[in-house]
């Protein structure tokens, strides 16, 4: 497999064709960005932690029989995906309040919910990625119906899925964030990555935030914290 | 029927007891504000022509077998209505696009929607209304699925009511925001105001606006709006 033309440059990844039509290759930068871009840094070596720790739950995902755009890892910071049209929504998946859950609804962060909660975000960065309910969905033909009930079932199915890997390991799952994608035959699929840029993740012990709040809190120790995730989750290797 | 013990005082209105338990006084007053209170005025005569014409939409939903907490008009700012107790949603029936579906979508302001969109926001000026969704609702139990079930469906009969009255007299209903309340018995119903506060009113000829975005966007001639809408509904007589 080849490395072929440039197709597309998002906040944290770039896409490149590959010699095969039913193949991209994904690149992670060290890019980070916050509130809707207003805020960015570059954090070396946070392209090849998400890579890993993405690659690593997308292969978890695969034996849970979840359908998804990650075929393989092919260097520190590539992965193989499928081509996938992705749909303009973010599915926000939340166990425990924190971030702007708790700025809408007045909670503490930390509050734990009394159901796992599935949101939708219209991914307009010139609107701010506003929350949409399902009727705003259909409004703007977004998704339809059956897509969003598809995903939001996929959505709590992952939730439960990551839920369970993560707790034997110390680590809350607060919440996080899933995009989907059509590929060539209509066949809707989480896309995208899953990783600290994505995901909550907070030490079950000390509650210490592993998570791409360290650099939205100007905490420190941001990459130390995604390191320590992907240690967690046994460097990679042994999934 | 005496006014009794002051209860309350709204943005817009002032609440007190009667004689009569199953009965309060409520009185409108001439107050305008916006953008959660941030932009204030006094505006001479509005709480008598907000009495009228709500005292008219209150009276045309009877008619239409609508539950409602208003009783009868007792003078020219004040109308008596059944003691409700509010539940903290403001819900926003929209046929064509304006205000802040306009900033969340991205829409052009007037565009008609393919269908009439039902919304929830949480009434907390600390938080400045928000948008919820109905898992938001239940998260925080500001109303059981069957209490949003009814009032949705209350809202769009509301929806088909005032439209079909307002369209022969030249008056675009553009969207309105409704209040529900549950009475002593646990009865869920129809509460607090319909006036040019809480609707968009659009002359259907020339698209003037005749409501309350004449003060909110500093249009002059807010209260001639309101004249405007009162007249066309026959002056509050003859309904």
């Amino acid at each position: 497999m080849k490395k072929g033309e440039f197709l597309y440059e998002g906040k944290a990844k770039r896409l490149y064709k590959t010699d095969h039509p039913d193949v991209l290759w994904l690149e992670y930068k060290d890019d980070a960005t916050a509130f809707n871009g207003q805020k960015r840094a570059s954090l070396t070596g946070k392209g090849q932690l998400n890579n890993a720790i993405s690659s690593w739950f997308f292969t978890l995902l695969s034996r849970h029989g979840i359908q998804h755009h990650f075929l393989d890892t092919v260097s520190d910071r590539e992965q193989l995906v499928r081509p996938v049209t992705i749909l303009p929504l973010e599915v926000v998946v939340r166990a425990i309040a924190a971030g702007s859950l708790c700025r809408r609804l007045g909670l503490a962060e930390g509050t734990k919910l009394p159901h796992v909660l599935v949101e939708w975000y219209y991914k307009d960065d010139a609107l701010g990625d506003p929350l949409v309910t399902e009727d705003h969905i259909a409004l703007l033909q977004l998704a339809t119906p059956v897509q969003l009930a598809f995903m939001k079932d996929q959505a709590l199915q992952i939730h439960t899925i990551l839920q369970q890997a993560l707790e034997p390991k110390g680590i809350v799952l607060v919440d996080f964030k899933l995009e989907f994608g059509l590929d060539a035959n209509g066949r809707l699929m989480l896309a995208d990555e899953i990783s600290p840029d994505t995901c909550r993740f907070w030490d079950a012990a000390s509650g210490k935030k592993m998570d791409k709040d360290r650099f939205r809190q100007d905490l420190g120790g941001t990459l130390e914290g995604y390191q320590e995730i992907l240690e967690r989750l046994g460097g990679g290797a042994n999934v």
